[in-house]
């Protein structure tokens, strides 16, 4: 495998973990699987659609999330927002993503052990 | 399933991706697999072995680390340390690591658009 498909693989795995906290964040404003896919990609979380819609059902089914379908608009529209839960569940993985920063942070300047 | 379960499981997630990028760190120091673990789980990346095995093996394989045995202590053992190459991986890594940082706080102060 070359250095660039090693790397390409490397990078998803480092950003696959991200996905549900970047949707809980997100979706503290309401919005729909379609937007939500666009709003990650310019965040540089690349997620097709056949990833993230069984993520956010999983999501709503687990209370982390709450919807609602919009049917003002010409074609009607399931809006996710984060639930008070699902609030709490950004707030966990947030303080868990800073714990790990800092960890990779040391780590880097090389003073690990 | 419990708020803890999918904390748990969202926590996971979270740290897998980055156990590629703290073992090519850590092994800028040559280090082998059992010291390795507790490095990595006193840095808050618990691994075990049937996991982080296979990984040295195929960073290995893939260049990016190399290995040699230490056999002057009573117990042969196999030490790795991070190649050339897998520094430039891990310095790749790292700059990605920033980058979804970056995003990841942008987000939570809420001007993700």
């Amino acid at each position: 495998m070359s250095f660039d498909g090693i790397l390409s693989g490397a990078t998803q795995e480092l950003r696959r973990g991200t996905i549900v906290l970047a949707c809980l964040l997100l979706l503290r404003r309401p919005g729909y699987g379609y937007a939500l896919i666009e709003d990650l990609g310019r965040l540089g979380f690349t997620v097709d659609a056949n990833t993230l819609y069984p993520l956010l059902r999983r999501l709503e089914s687990q209370g982390m999330l709450v919807s609602e379908w919009n049917t003002t608009e010409s074609r009607p529209r399931k809006f996710y927002r984060t639930s008070p839960e699902g609030e709490l569940l950004a707030h966990a993985l947030l303080e868990d993503w800073m714990r790990i920063d800092a960890s990779i942070r040391r780590l880097d300047v090389g003073d690990p052990r």
